[in-house]
């Protein structure tokens, strides 16, 4: 992507605009996806449906999703199937906003005992 | 499945457990998925995730996605993606509960301008 | 709503209707609200949005939806939310088409660690 | 709060931490809500619940939400009633994180047929 329509609109610099549109992604898989129905069945096809529809959106340079399976092997019910909690997704996306690069997780902190998401590195490239 | 651990809770008939299931997982389908961001990239790899999200839930013999693609092709914007509307959607299942059978669609009828959920058959087997 | 626009697409009984509608509405809270933000302060609010979502959707009669206080209370981790999960909900919706009434549940059943969604009763009006 | 227990995880300056939150919360109102069954009965309540929403969330000053009504009355179709999108939304954040203030938004932008996620400001406080 060459030009942003919607340049205009932002009152940031290129660093603060990536770190942006990192949180945007992030909020976006977490909101989207949790609650969807899982098992070892589908969770390649779950992972690899998220991964793309990050990538699709604007800016959005690479992804990686990774779910859980030992969450999932021992989340199981009666009825053989969970639903997707964000404890259980390791994101990491590639945001690329002009010159800047900002790469960003969503990971499952132990000690916090919380799904975060973080900035790993903002960096002009 | 041969058995159901949640029958107790349950007073209906078998035909009226068949259609009720099938309402949750038409009902899921749209409310988990629409939002989702999308374009020609990831249309397949949603699809695919769908479909299986619905396969793994109980009682949930078959199920077939399609997400249209010429609405696809039509409303991308500056972006060049969009997000996945109940409109796009036909969602075919097949739901058996002991020996009946229901299937039922989701799909999207224009003289209602609606995506409408409907029973199509329920039936002995 | 003395008539429906979409009748001529069903094949199945008015209760069977009934069980169909009732299981649609059900799925569609779990899948639509789980993973919402939440705490003390905005439980009210929440419950009060999902009951009225659910509230206009055609045949809906009524609805009571809670969201358990005690879950939020231990679930608060060090930002002082959670995310709703479909075990601390208890929804109960009243469906009626034609002559049929169908009461329905989304309730977390201890013996089966799940949040299951039943028909209470379905009977003629 | 005062103190941020996540804070060794980010590497990035105060006033990107205080982008990356905003858009985290943006993401999450769309891909949360977007899909909820909307009419004008319920449409007082689910802003105030998305607001709320949106208020629990970590760094979060204030927020407003705003459903764009004259689209809810053009929308309803045979059923009285449509589900919410995007572009009826307008989302107003304002996220503090140390000294930094990011004010935000979504809203749609009819030159764009888009709604957009943006920065509006950015100061130190």
């Amino acid at each position: 992507m060459n030009k942003d329509p919607a340049k205009k609109y932002f009152n940031c610099t290129p660093a603060e605009r990536a770190a942006f549109e990192a949180g945007i992604k992030l909020g976006s898989v977490y909101h989207q996806f949790v609650g969807t129905p899982l098992n070892m069945n589908n969770v390649d096809a779950l992972e690899k449906a998220i991964e793309e529809s990050l990538k699709v959106q604007p800016f959005v340079e690479d992804a990686t999703v990774k779910i859980d399976r030992n969450r999932i092997r021992k989340g199981r019910g009666l009825y053989k199937y969970l639903t997707l909690h964000g404890d259980m997704l390791d994101v990491k996306i590639k945001v690329k906003y002009e010159d800047y690069v900002a790469v960003c997780r969503l990971k499952y902190i132990e000690e916090m005992d919380y799904p975060l998401m973080f900035v790993e590195e903002i960096r002009r490239v």
